[in-house]
């Protein structure tokens, strides 16, 4: 692409891998994506350095972006919106007084990219116990980013170019123990999840058609009944009026059959309906190559999907795999090209 | 080996592609394996001579067995004993008058590997409703062979050779609405599960000490509590009970981590807690020479992963694809190896 997307990194839980894998892929794909990394400038440049004395990192005040927009910087730089952390950082070990410091980093990218600064977040790991510890109620990021950009439903995918094709599984319901799965599934929602998935299969992938498998809730897709009737009830109701709609919807279909090849290769998605029904196969199929993305938001966003990995920070730089965080900004950056020149 | 294992092969369903694989697969191993199809031995000797002019095919009586046992027979040569049809079949066309005669194919395998005739049972793929049509109660291969052995609890295991190094995924539940899946799992119900996969993979399997990882129910293996409370109140104890009698047990893991390569190298079996969590991967991975093998049962029963395919059959023979069926058989004589080796 002629024009590279300008993507803000929040560099996470500062005591985390987040810094280190942030600038690792940041500066790998400098040539590619406009990097802008929210954090501490002085404690990432330091990190920087350690990493690799080539690195060029320039520092950019959040109120000189606010008055003029992110400048050009050559391409053999990447940039730092400042966010000063409260307390020194401990590789591996969490800190309290740094937890609200990592909420603001994710206010500036949010912030950032409704303004048009951004053209995607890509967010690396944070630990919602530092955030809980410093006093503020924090489920996630994904919650987090629905909640201030007002969006009622957002839909979790997660995505790997490392297979044959592209694998994109999206899920109908996520952390919820098993036992309330069941219940979760309703026609309201399920409808609602369609629509964000085929809207943004569309406008942010450039799909202009997706074909869309989804998976039964029960085992066998339910049997025709004989192994719980959520299918007949819920879901195939729900795919024949989005079929009506126009979508190319399929299902449901048991999930032990669908993730196979030869089913795979005709679609561009898999709704599953709940956390460990979809994402085992991905995991396994990605090799730690996998992407998380939140669909429905009013902004493009991924993330790795790692987490914050205390025990390898607190070896020291040089044991953390950047691998997924390179993944994150690729699906960023090709999601950003679909987005601008998606018709809509 | 030297000696080849002694295998029943119950040709299934006439109508479908069972009497077809079954065929193909015992002719493409004769050299490893001593294969004695059940079914009506006029139907599969028309079957045979249409595959393929120089397979041979020799009948035995029943009775004939019953007196003198198996005979030998040259190794070009595979064998059938003689369980007659109700009805003419028509491929691809399910007919109730030959529910019983799948019935009694599985009988005298049962029976067969009972008297010691067989090493080991590999079952090509029947129709339920065909046997419930028939006016026979039937809920499944597994459920029957249980009932018919006397067996209070079995174990069903998927495995694939297909994968760098040999996968294998117990379930802790079956065919059960997604809704009971929680409540199924006890105490008691998983430590009897826990015992019998232990115990096979010693004795069926030849692994002195089998490492068996285990996932949580929940997402996230329950993130602590936060997610259900099942992984604190009865996984955990049942795995620390066990590793308290010896076993080789870790759990329980998140689902989607457990299944990554760098996993599953250092173990011989995953524990699933219920049916979409293991298959889905195990299927992605095996490529459809997935494997079912039934543990529990005083005998080594193997199955393809698929179903009858009445479609396929309908098209005539050499539409269907035999892979699944040799390597259960692969697998049965790999059991039936290390069940002769094994010194308990």
């Amino acid at each position: 692409m002629s024009k590279r997307p300008t993507i803000a990194i929040t560099s996470g839980e500062p005591a985390g891998i987040g810094p280190e894998i942030s600038i690792r892929a940041a500066w790998e794909l400098r040539a590619d994506v406009k990097s802008i990394l929210i954090g501490d400038a002085a404690f990432l440049a330091m990190t920087a350095a350690a990493i690799n004395p080539a690195i060029r990192l320039s520092a950019l005040s959040l109120q000189a972006v606010r008055n003029s927009g992110i400048p050009d910087f050559p391409r053999d730089q990447i940039a730092v919106i400042d966010c000063p952390l409260a307390a020194h950082v401990v590789p591996g070990k969490l800190d309290a007084q740094n937890g609200r410091y990592v909420l603001q980093t994710l206010d500036i990218a949010i912030d950032g990219a409704q303004q048009g600064w951004f053209d995607a977040i890509v967010t690396a790991p944070l630990q919602k116990s530092t955030i809980n510890d410093a006093g503020v109620p924090f489920t996630g990021h994904t919650e987090y980013l629905a909640e201030k950009t007002a969006t009622p439903q957002v839909v979790m995918m997660l995505a790997t170019n490392a297979t044959p094709q592209p694998l994109r599984v999206a899920l109908a319901t996520t952390h919820l123990a098993l036992k309330d799965v069941a219940t979760a599934i309703t026609t309201d929602s399920l409808t609602g999840i369609l629509d964000i998935l085929h809207a943004d299969l569309q406008n942010k992938f450039g799909i202009a058609q997706p074909r869309i498998l989804v998976t039964g809730l029960n085992p066998h897709a339910g049997e025709g009944g004989y192994l719980g009737r959520e299918e007949i009830e819920v879901i195939t109701p729900v795919l024949q009026a989005a079929q009506a709609r126009g979508f190319d919807v399929r299902g449901p279909y048991p999930a032990d059959t669908l993730f196979q090849q030869k089913y795979l290769e005709d679609a561009d998605c898999v709704l599953a309906m709940y956390h460990d029904q979809g994402l085992p196969v991905l995991k396994y199929a990605s090799f730690g190559l996998g992407v998380n993305i939140t669909l429905g938001l009013p902004l493009i966003r991924t993330s790795v999907d790692h987490g914050t990995a205390l025990d390898l920070a607190a070896a020291g730089l040089g044991h953390a795999d950047h691998g997924s965080m390179l993944e994150a900004m690729r699906i960023a950056a090709q999601m950003a090209a679909a987005t601008r020149s998606s018709p809509l």
